[in-house]
Order: C-alpha cells, then sequence, then structure tokens
C-alpha cells in the first residue's frame, strides 16, 4: 500500500496530496506539519488519513516537503531515509541546493507554478495543479530515476514539467514571481500610508491581488532569492523615476515608452499562451 | 428624438452609447473620432448610427466626450453649443477643470471606474457600466439640473454615482489608479530588458494585465496627474528599496511588514466589496 509522506499541509502540499490520492498514485497520505491547528484541520478535511508519529519504522513510497522555503532544507534531510524519492514545491531552489549541498540521490527539487493569496488545508483543490507547469531541477547528483518517478508524479496530477538549473530559475522566478510581489507589498504600503479610501477599479484588485500573500511563505521567498530582488529592484526603481519624469514633461517618448510596455506585455503573454495554459 | 453626439467612439465612448440606446436614453447615436478607421468601425458595428457632419444646425439632447484627457477640454468647448449637457469620461479631472476656468454650466466632469486593457469600437459592451461606479466631479459653476440629468444617463445605464471634489478624485485615483498603471509599465521595461522567456504564472499574469493599456489613452492620464505621481513615486521607491533591503536581512521585520501589506490589501478589498461591486 504506497503511502506518502506530507510535511506542510498547506494550499500547495494538501492540494497535492488530494490530487494524488484522486489519482490512485497514493493510498493513504501520513501528514506532518508544524502548526498543530493546521494539521488538525487537514485531518479532519481528510487532505491527510494519519498524522506522522515520527518513528524510523515506517517507510514511505514518497515524502512531499511543502513547508516555506527557508525550512525545506532541514525537512528533506530528515525525510531522505524514511522515504524512497522526497521532493518539495519550494519558490526558490538555490538556497536550498546549497543548505543540502551535495544534494541527496533521491531528492527531486520542484516548483510548481501554482498558488493563490488563500492558503490553508481548507484552500487545498485537487484540480489545482491541472495545466499548470512544474520547473525540476535536479543536478548532477540526483538519481534519474528518481527525478523519472517526481515527474510522473506531477504528470499524473494534470501538471505539464519541465527542467531548469536551480540558478535560471531562481533568476526567472525572482523576476516574473518575486519582484512582482514584492512590488505588491511595497505598493500597499505606500496606499496604508496615504490613508486612502477604497474605491479602485478592476485594475486595482488585479495589480494587488498578491499582496494578500501569506506572509511566512513570502518572507521566506523574498529572503531566499534577495541578491536577485536587489538587482531587480535598482532597475525597477530607475524605470519608475524616468516614467514619472516623463509624465512630467508629457513628452512623445512618454507614449512610445509606454507603448513598448505594452507590447512587452502582449507578447510575453502570447508566448505564455503557447506553453503555460 | 433625442440625440446623443458621440466625440471618441472607443470601449468607453462606444460602451456608453450601446448601454444608452439599449436603456432608452436616446434614439439616435451620430459619432466623431479623430481616428477615421476607427469612426467607420463604430459605423459598421452599430455603435453610432451616423457619422458628425459638424455642421451648426444639428442640436443633440447631449454630448459624450470619451477622447483622451488631454483632448477633451478642446471638445467640450466645440460641444457646449452644440448639446443641451455634455459630460466627458476622463479619468484626470484637475488638469480639464483648469483648462476650462470657468466650467461651461452645462458641462458635468465624470469619470467612470470600468475600463479594460482592450480598446476601441470592438470592445464596446452594452454591459459595461452595470455596477460600476462613475465619480461626478461638478463645480460651483455647474448647472444642478445638467448634474442631475448626467446622473441620470449613468443610473439608466446600470452604475452607481458618486461626488468628489476634481482635486480629491486625482489624488486619491493617482495612486489607486494611475501609479498601478505607471509601476506596470516600470515592470514590463524590467522585464523586456533582462530578456526574460516568459513562464509566469496567475500572479505575474494579473499583475501586469494594466501593462497592456492604451499607450494614447495612459500617455495623456500620466502627463495630466504627473505632480501627484511624482510624490507616489517618491513613497514607493523608498518602500521598494526597504523591502529589498529587508530581504536582505532576512529578518523578522520583513514578515512583519509584508504581513502589514497583506492585510491593508485585506481591509481595502473588504471596504471596496461594500462600496464598489
Amino acid at each position: 500500500m504506497p503511502t506518502l509522506l506530507l510535511v506542510g499541509t498547506g494550499l500547495i502540499g494538501g492540494s497535492f496530496a488530494l490530487a494524488a490520492k484522486a489519482n490512485g498514485l497514493f493510498d493513504r497520505v501520513v501528514g506532518a506539519d508544524e502548526n498543530p491547528e493546521a494539521l488538525q484541520e487537514a485531518l479532519q478535511l481528510g487532505v491527510i488519513d494519519a498524522i506522522d508519529e515520527d518513528s524510523n519504522d515506517e517507510t514511505f513510497a514518497a515524502a512531499c516537503i511543502a513547508v516555506p522555503v527557508g525550512s525545506v532544507a532541514d525537512c528533506v534531510r530528515a525525510s531522505v531515509t524514511r522515504a524512497s524519492v522526497v521532493f518539495d514545491v519550494g519558490s526558490v531552489k538555490g538556497t536550498i541546493v546549497e543548505a543540502l549541498n551535495p544534494l541527496p540521490a533521491n531528492y527531486v527539487p520542484c516548483h510548481p507554478i501554482a498558488g493563490s493569496e488563500r492558503g490553508g488545508p481548507a484552500a487545498a483543490r485537487a484540480d489545482l495543479f491541472n495545466d499548470c507547469t512544474v520547473v525540476l531541477t535536479p543536478d548532477r547528483e540526483t538519481d534519474a530515476e528518481a527525478t523519472a518517478t517526481v515527474s510522473r508524479f506531477w504528470h499524473t496530477v494534470g501538471a505539464k514539467v519541465s527542467f531548469e538549473t536551480a540558478a535560471e530559475h531562481d533568476r526567472r522566478f525572482g523576476l516574473l514571481s518575486h519582484l512582482p510581489h514584492l512590488v505588491a507589498f511595497a505598493f500597499m504600503e505606500v496606499v496604508a500610508e496615504a490613508g486612502s479610501p477604497p474605491g479602485g477599479g478592476a485594475g486595482f484588485r488585479d495589480f494587488t491581488r498578491i499582496a494578500g500573500a501569506d506572509a511566512d511563505v513570502w518572507a521566506d521567498i523574498l529572503h531566499a532569492n534577495a541578491p536577485h530582488l536587489q538587482a531587480y529592484v535598482a532597475s525597477l526603481r530607475a524605470s519608475l523615476q524616468d516614467l514619472a519624469d516623463a509624465a512630467q514633461t508629457g513628452s512623445g517618448a512618454l507614449r512610445e515608452r509606454i507603448e513598448a510596455a505594452a507590447q512587452a506585455k502582449r507578447a510575453i503573454d502570447a508566448k505564455a499562451d503557447g506553453r503555460d495554459a
């Protein structure tokens, strides 16, 4: 009876557990979570079937590590002897790889491009990974069979799998995901400071949706990818000042820059439509 | 037979024309547009019934000025003798009010909080204003009956109406709408500069949706509200650097700031749900 060890019962881990059971990958899910309330909730909701007793005699077909990025390396270390394969779902890979150096052969670093500003076991959904992309960043230490097994897990729950080095991954998601979150948080600080009443339209709501994200998860992500973020923030601050100055002048250059930005947005959307649903 | 003069046949103007006819406010819409292709398209799509001949003998029950902010004042001036009431849909009000000073008595400044990154007559929809809020900024020169008439137009097409001074309006929307657009444009400049491949998730798509906006419309808006934007950009640049520094340090202060930002987002959404659908 293949059993999954789920470490971290929030949105991503809980959704993987539900999806994996629904698709016949495991018969049983044993859960662990630092937060005892989340763990009880996960049990009551049927996201997990039992609570991990941390006894060394139970072994698992797989362990899914779905905790904030800063805690992943420790949880991986604690799981590699208890499960045939171990994978995580962290949004930054470089710091995990460095902390574990060398990578355990049966550990496959993963990052599903899925999520929500909602969190916790109650937000878990068996269809969260339908048509999403999962980036895998195995390195030369990683066992090829472990990579194939974890790759099959993700395909079975409806996801597409792509491969990248940890460094490429962190540079890319630093720009496409972590920087937007940092900007959305900074923007909400400016709004809060201004004591502004509500009344924004759909643009405001969409632009700030990610600002409602989980603080534990995102503090870890921003810290783990801080060097890339420093560089991107420097570029963004320069662009912001240039655009504000162009707005003051109101020259044709302003219109051209906006048009170029709009075209970049349309181009990246068109490529994304072809690659990620 | 009450006829509407529609100056500017894009998304907002075209949608008002469709909604107003569908709800029996006017029997006929006569259109004008600087762009002859858009004008022909509006005629073919039935957004307008005829093209304005600009002869001084036709008079109108109302004129809707739906052109970029920088052209509104001239179009209002040209329309106040041809229509019983005139209103615009510009996203910035202060520069229009200043340019017209004093306001013609039969002109009512309006800003419907509606829009889309799609533009042109083909994007026009009769239901665009359902449950949206329209901010009216009449001043002491404005005829009360004109204000009541224009207010009734908006109610009839499904919108809620609220009142604000032009200065309050520009300060508030500078923060809630114009700053997010400027940031989204600047962010896309950084993405384009990095030559980054696509692959962002739903967060990226929502955060950058407004970057696909119309360049003519937005160059005018950013220029018209440039003084507020300069101040907001200064605050945002400071917040960005502070957060990037906190990310580097990785202290508890980072988590607290993210949590405060997330709470500000949730609070403003909760208030907005109560006020704007």
